[in-house]
């Protein structure tokens, strides 16, 4: 299923566009198309179909992100959110215990008294687009380099957004789209009171496991239920979906509205080999690394392996998805065909030096990579946190930055630090969900483990934060000496500002105090030396783009909200054709086949009720629409903005959507509306909420 | 358990002694002794024990090596063989097919015709050994360096070993000791015809499974007992072993007679960091992405599962292995103590030229070790074989090599090739074990995308190899484009000679002629600029050391047969102590007590067993014994030299001994014999087997 948000930052990614084929030549259903800049001619020369100004509103204001990294969809006026069940884990995990196992033995609340109040989670909900370009750009002093005009739009971001913020109270956040060519800024409504309203068995949701991920044909209930709320109450929503009971037809054209994560489909060459040969492999390599440590940790004891299931399922998932892109990327077809468009746009430039560019621009990028390729392993250690797997280090880490950032100015702190990302800044140090001590020792050993042998033992940093001690003897030692795992020790911390921090005896925190000033270099170096030469060259390499293409172009995915097409379709199969969608009934033949045997174990719920299910209820599907790792959990509409399903997967030929679309044999898969009916219904009897789904339509 | 011969080649092990402290302060019961200069003081003065030249031969002559990497002993007059289930594993799944799962349902033949011809097993017993110092070193040229050196004790040893061969009918060896202090010739019964007398099941074998290994308390029956055979008929063996009945008391004086490996407790600090830094981290980083590799592979279905297990147990036992050695070398203390040590060493050297080393010694291997990290990948990738994670590779590159070696004298051939390895090199070559092609392609696609990755897609081998196809594309063509899986095949081509393989259009033959000729090359720099110049400097440090602590020394492991000693012990634990045994009624109860699953799940024939069993039976054993990987399968014998235990594993705390011996809390860990004895005959009801162990005496 689609990753939720990446486990590591990811680059930052590329402006988008389609670099491969003019975009005369887009596959027909190609494309993540901003709110406000829809492709209406493709969708009325091709599908005869023109959204209205209504239904785009009712659709944009319908969807919804979660903070745990995903998409979802407000499904009844009272607040009810709809999303999948794998983007709702790490929530489920956080409320378990050892008795209570909501990830094994799922959850139905029978009335909202019931919900559970979930620790940490936030769900926004996009309100209004405003374009802020020439604001952005005007703070740009004349002649200044590629850092310092990086430095100065990120000035005039920060304080756009805090205006926002104080004028309208919705959280603001200026998009960077097409790496520098717009700017725009969004405006949310925040949730930070959610609760679990429902959520299947972990059997159901994820039936089929590891091995049927990013495969078809697939037999998952990945869903699960939230609820909004103000004040203890239902939040009233005036934009919701409603769920289509009837079926869908082969062919017919729908739309999926959320959050896709982060494409980097305008990559030079260069940068496609630097994926190919330094990040995914480097990333590879540490995702193998850790899914060993945490099966082996999780050996332990069943207890062990509760505790680990959350982050181990992401490291698969991600894996597995990483592993497709890189196939994608080792296919010489590929990079050729990059090669091919490439060539064909630096010769326009060339030869025409009113479009903004010049070859110098590809040239630029390519000795940016080198140059980080240098400190690519520091910055991921440092910076990214590979060196310190440890929830608890990253609250010492966010409270020693928390404590540093707020006594500057606004406008020159580090993201995450401004006064518009405070709120959610201190959701997370403030949430009591569970830290479990020994799985922070045997994540914590690990990677100190990996940082010394990457570094080298006598790194003057690997000695000072190893400490003189082996590192599963220092992970001891920093896990046993920190109060951090205390939700109220966080808050006081949070709250005592600079003075706090410098006079903490706390071995995290000690660590983080240690270690911030080389993670802020390192980052320093990444921005000044490849981020803001990334953004300059690529603005122009765009800028090219535009020139020669007009406006028929979307920007790379950014995790901001975004509307894809496409139609119901199965495929030409390596062998026999695959339908496009399943039946509830097959995933009982498929357990009956496997004799029930994991991961093909349905779960008892279900097994009950297999006689009074209509078998023959659809339950996955497939189709065109263009997606990728984000939009877990979009829901997908039909023509009158129905929600016909909620995606939750694109099959093995999809992972390379990544970096390019290709409509064959790659497809989205999503849950079938019918089947989350059916099974509310007649699985988990949950009759307030069908009728909740009910009121507000057909 | 303790790896068979480890999966990759390991760097040629320094000469060994004991350099953390001098020999006087040697751990009493370290050591892997020569057979020709057993530590009688020692013995004598802490045992009271004087093993006579009668009871030393004997023993001598009872031990075994197997080729699939391991140690056994002789234990009836009629060539039955007893070693670790997980030695003959590899056998056990080679003789396995889809219909009969040996390795999950074990075999017993209850009589001679019964048991199965082994596809390629061969056995080895040291019957002479001989110094031949004087020669290899008598024909280096006045003068020469490094390089030319090693070259010309190359040519030395490859006449020493033929001529020996042709006189005696011996398969015959010069061993490097000390790295290069002595050369010892051991000339070896063989046998080449093998057959599978007795497993157990999996089950009871690797009770406990991946999470179990290397600890205690343990109660695995890890055993299996082969036949040697001579046209047929069992072979008649002179000096074998009885097993005894009696158990052990704690505090019993035992030896074990087996074949570690490698160790590499003399390496400089520096050489030791390298292995820190660069070796373990690379070999694990490759271990744990062939592990996810094999465990997707393992999901495709039962047999997938079935095919790749073997593969997989390999890699999991090493990679647990090699976590415990490199968390030793993490440990600044051990560390530590080898930089006392060194420095004290060095201190005498630089006092005293007539030692026979110089400062500069130390210097050298770094420098060595410096340029090594610059091309170690890519010997690892085109020499080791990394980069073609395949057996039908290693048939080819062994098919192309034969060819071009044949045509040379023999004492410039590589090591492998020389007329007296041929019989065991045509042996694996026309060998009838099954090779699977989806597995095959798999690991193929796998090892092909990691070498694309690591040396960059654009490098000019990767495109060769490639043949501008994807990894996986590129393996499936590979397999399918050859017929070296059929075992005739390889016998034409190997009796075909250079002209064959030059005319082969076989796809693997035209991969592996096209990459052998980087493989020789980076093979020489490996020679030239790591290997000549280590075996010098060490082979001068060693001089000095024998200088300065005369000839109570051992040489580092070599898989060449060494006598080890200690006592039956258990340990302080790090709660409650743990007893030095187990019992049979032990398993049941830690069966019991995890609801009879996985991995603690007994075989049917064993709970079938229950209440005839003696529960009281000790099942497995510690003792301070000085073993590491190549150690599995070795007797352990009382002073009687009778068979008291198999030895199968180290506890984790042993794991370190790679590097250097700490006597507690590490621990040998044995199969005890009385648990051999109770349950061939109360589970297995192999009376004839049973008969015939007891035939020879007590």
């Amino acid at each position: 299923m689609h990753p939720r948000t990446r486990a590591h930052a990811r680059l930052a990614c590329a402006a988008a566009l389609c670099a491969l084929a003019a975009p005369v030549s887009l596959p027909a259903d190609e494309g993540m198309w901003l709110f406000n800049a829809l492709p209406v001619e493709r969708l009325a020369a091709r599908y005869g179909f023109t959204p209205s100004a209504q239904w785009t509103h009712r659709v944009m204001r319908s969807a919804c992100r979660l903070s745990s990294g995903g998409s979802g969809s407000f499904v009844s006026p009272d607040g009810l959110v709809l999303t999948n069940h794998h983007v709702g884990a790490a929530v489920l995990h956080k409320l378990s215990t050892p008795e209570r196992n909501l990830l094994k033995d799922g959850f139905v609340a029978r009335s909202p008294a019931e919900e559970l109040l979930c620790p940490d989670l936030e769900i926004i909900a996009l309100a209004q687009i405003e374009d802020v370009t020439a604001r952005v750009n005007g703070e740009v002093p004349p002649g200044a380099d590629a850092a310092a005009a990086f430095e100065a739009r990120r000035g005039a971001i920060a304080r756009i957004e805090q205006e926002s913020q104080d004028a309208t109270g919705l959280r603001s956040e200026v998009m960077t789209l097409y790496r520098g060519g717009l700017y725009h800024l969004y405006r949310y409504e925040r949730y930070d009171e959610v609760t679990l309203v429902m959520a299947p068995e972990e059997a159901a949701a994820f039936f089929g496991g590891d091995r049927d991920n990013f495969e078809f044909p697939r037999f998952d209930l990945d869903v699960c239920l939230f609820r909004v709320r103000r004040n203890g109450a239902p939040a009233k929503i005036e934009h919701y979906l409603t769920l289509r009971r009837a079926p869908l037809a082969e062919g017919e054209l729908v739309f999926v509205a959320g959050h896709p994560g982060a494409t980097q489909r305008l990559y030079t060459l260069d940068h496609m080999r630097f994926l190919r040969d330094v990040e995914m492999p480097f990333r590879l390599t540490e995702l193998n690394r850790r899914e060993i440590a945490l099966q082996q940790f999780a050996l332990g004891s069943a207890e062990d392996a509760r505790i680990a299931r959350d982050d181990l399922f992401g490291i698969q998932n991600a894996r597995k998805a990483f592993r497709g892109i890189l196939a994608g990327l080792l296919d010489p077809r590929v990079l050729a065909a990059k090669a091919a468009a490439e060539a064909a746009l630096r010769a326009k430039v060339a030869g025409d030096p009113g479009l903004g560019a010049a070859l110098d621009d590809w040239d630029a990028i390519a000795q940016s990579l080198a140059v980080l390729r240098g400190f690519y392993g520091e910055y991921q250690a440092l910076e990214v946190g590979l060196a310190f797997w440890s929830r608890l280090y990253g609250h010492a880490l966010a409270l020693v930055r928390l404590a540093a950032e707020k006594e500057k100015p606004n406008e020159t702190r580090l993201p995450g630090y401004r006064e518009s990302d405070l709120a959610s800044l201190l959701l997370r140090l403030h949430s009591p969900a569970p830290i479990h001590p020994a799985l922070e020792q045997a994540k914590l050993a690990h990677s100190l483990a990996v940082f010394a042998t990457t570094f080298g033992g006598e790194h003057p940093l690997v000695r000072t934060v190893l400490d003189g001690k082996a590192p599963e003897a220092r992970a001891a030692d920093l896990v046993g000496g920190t109060a951090l795992g205390r939700p109220e020790v966080r808050k006081e911390l949070a709250a005592g500002g600079a003075a706090a921090i410098a006079a903490s005896t706390d071995a995290m925190i000690v660590l983080a105090r240690t270690v911030d000033p080389y993670a802020r270099a390192v980052r320093k170096r990444y921005e000044d030396l490849y981020q803001s030469v990334e953004r300059e060259r690529y603005g122009r390499i765009a800028s090219a783009l535009f020139a020669v293409h007009g406006t028929d172009l979307y920007p790379d995915a950014t995790y901001s909200l975004r509307l894809a097409y496409g139609t119901v379709k199965g495929t030409a199969g390596p062998g026999a054709p695959v339908p496009f969608a399943t039946t509830i009934g097959g995933a009982f033949q498929r357990s009956d086949a496997a004799g029930g045997r994991e991961p093909y174990e349905l779960p008892a719920s279900w097994l009950a009720a297999r006689a009074r299910l209509a078998l023959d209820t659809p339950l996955n599907f497939t189709c065109t629409a263009d997606i990728i790792g984000g939009n877990s959990g979009s829901p997908v509409l039909d023509r009158d903005a129905n929600l016909v399903g909620v995606i939750f997967d694109g099959n093995r030929d999809s992972l390379i959507w990544d970096i390019v679309y290709m409509e064959d044999p790659g497809r989205a898969v999503a849950v079938a509306a019918p089947a989350i009916l059916e099974t509310l219904a007649k699985v988990y009897g949950a009759d307030a909420i069908l009728r909740e789904l009910a009121s507000g339509g057909r």
